[in-house]
Order: structure tokens, then C-alpha cells, then sequence
């Protein structure tokens, strides 16, 4: 007789036995005192620790404007969208942050979904399903949520050599001319920092008629002179066909969404299961998305300034030794190469010197390449970025992890 | 030359002539006065109207206590989860919620989803993946995210008539013992009212070792003791293995979660992609959501209210001739069995006679079963009841349409 709850502990008995399980830190952020977190064991009062793998790029989970935008949703408009979108669940907030959207990536209009795996899902397994025996290309490190939505899409799938042009070419000059063809990849992978050569891209994506789809969640809010992203920054976003963003990470809210032309948004509208069928994002959130998308648009001192902090912390780290990998980016990954190891280092960090930062492990990044992922934040000073050294420099020493090459 | 823009146009066009595009009512609710919500129609100013559509079932998208709590939230740990569940993003929230939807279901354990939609995807794709050989036999009318999840999975998909509980038994006797089966299905079918035999599909279950999997999502927070849902209500859920909920409908926040094993869920939190990758839901959102779920747990009034009014409003229907359709539950839905006249209903409700219904169309519902679908709330009294009727006559009588046999 089959027993399911046997089953169920063996696949969770297999991640322990490859030293990956995940254990959710308990963590209470303190609003206004970013990166400064309460963490609770379980067992013994809450401890503050420092923050060091937030996603919230830029601190804007707790901006004052960002909150206030949010309770003046709740208190005009209730906590909750009611419904999908199109069943009571669209209100005036969705209608005005599309526009917000759109005009940020300086395209004809925008989507906004539940969340940017959604988006990534929703969007990349549509345009498979309405462009007949669509092949898509598919970078080889492309986000979970991407690899899903291709495989929703049911047609063939092609995948490149990381950031590879030449790769690329080899693949797109053998398929037939009269396909569609999608081009899928991210600007900034963000386990290792570094960044797509977006310009390049889309010049084969030109040479081959293809369609560029860019998913832009680590560079939205960060790069570009209004924040759209890397593909603004380096002045070629339109020419790419679909931008897709987040409004959970430098913009500190929660949701995703893309952006297109108005043919392209009409059509993921009415065609995608996981847009239809779901309950709209509640209007307190998109009414925090619209106040944070408008205040990094005029932000350029905050997106220096974290710049600024990713570098001096790629020099500190690199000039006491620690195994930095190359990244272009606000990413600053640090290499262990072992799952139990990394995910002893963030205990020891965890419990011995009140610093919290995840270990990054199989299936996030590939076997053998554990790291450790710091993201300093414009909040981030000096003295974190010390106090950080100081106690990664004992860690490595206890656990006899391996330093740079001088 | 392949025309990536026709290719979408063309694809919207399809939908257009059919009847079936949908155009998003720009709703903005009124806080306080549900369920009355300003109307903009993109021109002139926005008009006041009462929207009859609403799955906040029971106005709790404007509880003042659910309020405080998000706003509470929004300032002790500011606006975003920051991250992953797994990358600093688990709030104490969070595990609070968890513990309280576990308790809300009498079950070890539950897990949080970004929404309902991902619930079923995530949790059903799982099963499929680590049950080795499973064969899922689904509902006939299992909602689009329950069918995304199932194909996720890889394994075959049986399909049993909807609530038919000889043909489903057909089905299961024919697989082989020692193969593991998921029958999955939902309590109440949203957009016909009625409910599935939770106890019966048990006893099959229990009979041909299957596991049960049941989307709650129109049933918690409205029926049993503390808002259990049907099962609950009908003394079965410790029978179900694993129930999944939803935090945006009766509980009017946004979220979805499942209930079961702790196995079960850890070896979810543990596999499902569409969970691990994404960022968490906002703890504004989650405080929201664990102020309402311990609110409706002990408000029986306000359940014994929605279900009065439930039962008032399909017998003026019903007397005053409408087409109501066989419902045991709290939906009224009404048949028009077309497209373009259960749109034009809507519209004309909408623009002479301030009342919101979106038309359900394909492929929400079969084609030729178009109707429109009414949730009165607690809150929607009895003068709300009289002037719909009044307004649906003149619609009806306007438009030609069909009454109920007398």
C-alpha cells in the first residue's frame, strides 16, 4: 500500500542529505532603521542583526512617502482588490500605475501581474501559445520563473551560452526564417552581477527578425536616467520588444508587470491563464508601487550613491582576500563552493556576529558554485561594511575556507 | 517577413469577435460605504455605482481592524517582503499566519502562496513531480490554476464529470493499486453555486488509497465553526489532505496558502518553484490577513447574515422571473447563455443604472452558459436587492431577454 507521507519526508530527506535545506530565517525588518532587522530563533528573545541579502536594493520599503501612499489606499479604498481584474478587481491605482509603467520603459503600455515570476510565467508561455510554432532562445542562466513560462509555452526551446553572441548567432542562422523566434534573457543575473549585452542582442535579434524579451527585475528602479533599467541606461530599450520588472525589489513594494507595445499588452490580457484567473494586486500596493516608481524616476543621487556602496565593498572585500566574483553590477557574490559550508557561514554570521546573509545554493546557482550574495544598499555605511570584513575574516579563519589568490 | 504586432492584433481580434473581449471596469471602492465604488469611465468624472460582483464576500477589504493592522505593519517593518521566502524574507508575520491558517484548518502545517492561482499550480505541480507514476483525476470543472498545476506535474490527468461521484469511482478502479493517485477538486464551484459531495469523494478515497487535494478558495472564512470552509462544515476536513485557501476573497486581503502534513508542506516549500522563486508576500499584507483570519473565526453572525442574504436575494430573483441557476451556496448567478447579450446587460446595468456586474463569459464558463454572476454581501440590504430587480426588468425587457418558466 502506497503511503504518502513516506514520500513526502523522502524528497524532503534528499535536500537534507545534500546539505540544501532551506531554513527560513524568522526576520522582523525595523522600519526606519534599515538595514537593521529583529530575528527570532524560536526559542530566546528577538536579536537585532544587520541585513545583508535584502532584495529592497535601495530601502524603499521604508520610505516615508512610499507608506504613507499605502495607508491613504487603505483608508479610501479598503486592503483588498475584491476580485481579478476584470471580475470588480481593476481600480483607478492599476489604471494609473500601467501608465506609470509604461512611460518608465517609454513604451505604449503595461501589464501589471501578481508578481514578476508571474509575469515572467505568464507572458513568456503566451507569446508561445499565439505565435504558431514559435521557437524560443533561451539564455542558459535565465530566472526560474522564465524556464517555467517557456516550457508553458509547449515549443521548442533553444538555450545559449551564457551571454554568448556568438552562440547565439549558431543557433538563430539555422532556424527557418519565416518562424517567430524569441530571444529571452535578463540584464543583471543576480547571483553572479554580471550584465547582458542588451545592444548586441537585439542587433542579431534585428539581422534575424527576432523578438526580444528582456527581463529587467534586478536593473528596474537601479540604472537608467529614469530608472527603467539597464536596457535605458545603455539607450536601447526600444529595441526591445518586452521589458518585464518588479515592483518588490528596488522599488521595496510587492508585484510585477510588463511592459510593450499596446498589441502585445492586449494580447497577454486576454490570453494568459495566470493574468485572468487570479485576484488583482490589492490597491495598497499599487498605490505604494505609483508613489515609488514616480520618486525613483527623480532619483539619480540614490542610484549613484548605491553604486557607489556596491564598488567600495567589491575593494574592501577583495583587498582582505575573500574570493569576490567578477560582477559589473550592484551584486557583490562571494565564493564558497560547497553547500554545507556556505550555509555554515551564514550560521556562524547569523549567530556569532548578528549579520544576516543567506547561503546561496543548488537549484539557485549550479553545484559547486555555492556563494554568498551581499547586496549593500545606499544605507550601508562604512562602518557596516567593516564590521562585515571583521567577521567574515574570523569565519573564514574557524572554517578554513579558502582565500583569494593574492 | 514575419509581423510579430499582427500576430497579436490578430490574436486580440479573435477574442473581439467572438463577443468575449473583456474591458476592465476602472473601479475605485469607497472605504466604509461597501459595496458602493466610484466608476471612471475614462471621460467624465467618476460616478457613484454598487458593485454586485465583489469577492470580498464579506466586506472585510474594509474591517477598520484589518486596516489597523496593515497600517501598524506598514510601520513597525515598513512596505515589502525584501526578498524570497529563503532570501530575508520571511517576517514574523509570516510565520504567524502560517500557524493560524494550520490551527484555521485543523492541520500540522500551512504555506503561504502570493496568490491562490500559485497555490494550485505550485502545490498540484509538486505532487505530480514527487510522486513517482502519480495520475491526478481532476474535476471536470476544476478552476484554470488547479488545470496549469496538473499539467505542470507530467503525470496523466483523468477527468471524472463534475461531482459525479460513479463516474469518478469508474475511473479510480480501473488504475493499478500501487500507483499514487491525487483526486483533485474544489468544495464550492464559483460560478455555478454548487458544492461537491466532500464526504463521499473521501470514502472513494479512502477505498482505492488516493490522496485528496481541495481548493477552498470560495469556502474558507464562509462556512464551519471558524470559517474552516465546506469541509469544515460538513465534518470532513481532517479526512482532506491537503486544503487550499485564499486570503483575497472572504478573508479581503490578497494571498493564497495550503493546509495539510507537515511533510506534505515542507516537501512543497521545499520543490515548488513558482514558491521558492518568488519574491514573499508583503507582511503588510500577511499582518492584514491574520487580523481577518482571527476575525471570521469567531464571527458566525456574520456568516449566518451572508448566507440569508444569499438565499433572500435567489428567491426575489427567482419570484420576480429571472433564469436564477441551481445554487446551494452564496453565488446567484443568473443565465443568459450569450456573449454579447450578457455584455450588453452588464453594460446597460452599469450605464443607466449605477449597478456593477461583470458579464462571465468563455472560457471562464462553457460557451452558450454566459451568464451574470451576483455575490450579496452582509452588507448589501434589502433595498439594494429591490432596485436590481427593478433595474434587471427594464434590462430585460429592453433587450428581449429570457424569463424563467413561471
Amino acid at each position: 500500500m502506497l503511503d504518502y507521507e513516506k514520500a513526502f519526508q523522502t524528497a524532503v530527506s534528499a535536500v537534507k542529505s545534500e546539505g540544501r535545506y532551506r531554513v527560513f530565517a524568522d526576520l522582523e525588518r525595523i522600519s526606519g532603521r534599515f538595514p537593521q532587522a529583529r530575528y527570532h530563533d524560536g526559542n530566546s528573545d528577538p536579536k537585532e542583526v544587520t541585513v545583508w541579502c535584502s532584495n529592497d536594493y535601495l530601502g524603499m520599503g521604508q520610505h516615508p512617502d512610499v507608506a504613507q501612499a499605502m495607508k491613504t489606499a487603505i483608508d479610501q479604498v479598503g486592503v483588498g482588490a475584491g476580485g481579478t481584474r476584470n471580475i470588480a478587481g481593476t481600480t483607478h491605482y492599476h489604471v494609473r500605475l500601467e501608465k506609470e509603467l509604461a512611460d518608465l520603459h517609454n513604451k505604449e503600455a503595461a501589464l501589471l501581474f501578481t508578481s514578476g515570476y508571474v509575469g515572467n510565467e505568464a507572458t513568456l508561455s503566451t507569446l508561445g501559445k499565439l505565435l504558431p510554432d514559435c521557437i524560443t532562445l533561451s539564455d542558459e542562466l535565465n530566472h526560474a520563473s522564465m524556464i517555467h513560462g517557456i516550457r508553458g509555452g509547449k515549443g521548442p526551446k533553444l538555450i545559449w551560452r551564457h551571454n554568448d553572441l556568438v552562440h547565439l548567432e549558431s543557433l538563430l542562422k539555422d532556424l527557418p526564417a519565416d518562424k517567430p523566434k524569441v530571444i529571452a534573457f535578463e540584464s543583471v543575473y543576480s547571483m553572479d552581477g554580471d550584465i547582458a549585452p542588451i545592444g548586441r542582442i537585439c542587433d542579431l535579434a534585428d539581422k534575424y527578425n527576432a523578438f526580444t524579451y528582456l527581463d529587467e527585475v534586478h536593473g528596474v528602479g537601479l540604472y537608467g536616467e529614469k530608472g527603467g533599467g539597464v536596457a535605458q541606461r545603455d539607450g536601447v530599450e526600444h529595441r526591445v520588444d518586452v521589458i518585464e520588472g518588479t515592483l518588490g525589489k528596488a522599488f521595496g513594494v510587492m508585484g510585477g508587470y510588463i511592459a510593450g507595445s499596446s498589441a502585445l499588452i492586449d494580447a497577454v490580457r486576454s490570453y494568459a491563464s495566470s493574468f485572468i484567473f487570479t485576484t488583482a494586486l490589492s490597491p495598497v500596493l499599487v498605490a505604494g508601487a505609483l508613489e515609488s516608481v514616480r520618486t525613483l524616476k527623480k532619483s539619480e543621487d540614490l542610484r549613484a550613491r548605491h553604486q557607489e556602496r556596491a564598488a567600495r565593498m567589491k575593494e574592501v572585500l577583495s583587498n582582505a582576500g575573500f574570493p569576490v566574483m567578477p560582477s559589473v553590477s550592484h551584486i557583490v557574490p562571494v565564493f564558497v563552493g560547497d553547500p554545507v559550508a556556505c550555509k555554515a557561514v551564514s550560521d556562524r554570521l547569523l549567530t556569532d556576529h548578528s549579520m544576516y546573509v543567506q547561503p546561496i545554493n543548488y537549484p539557485t546557482v549550479p553545484r559547486g558554485t555555492e556563494r554568498l550574495r551581499f547586496t549593500p544598499t545606499p544605507l550601508h555605511t562604512d562602518a557596516h561594511i567593516e564590521q562585515l570584513v571583521e567577521a567574515l575574516d574570523v569565519v573564514w579563519t574557524d572554517l578554513q575556507l579558502k582565500r583569494a589568490a593574492a
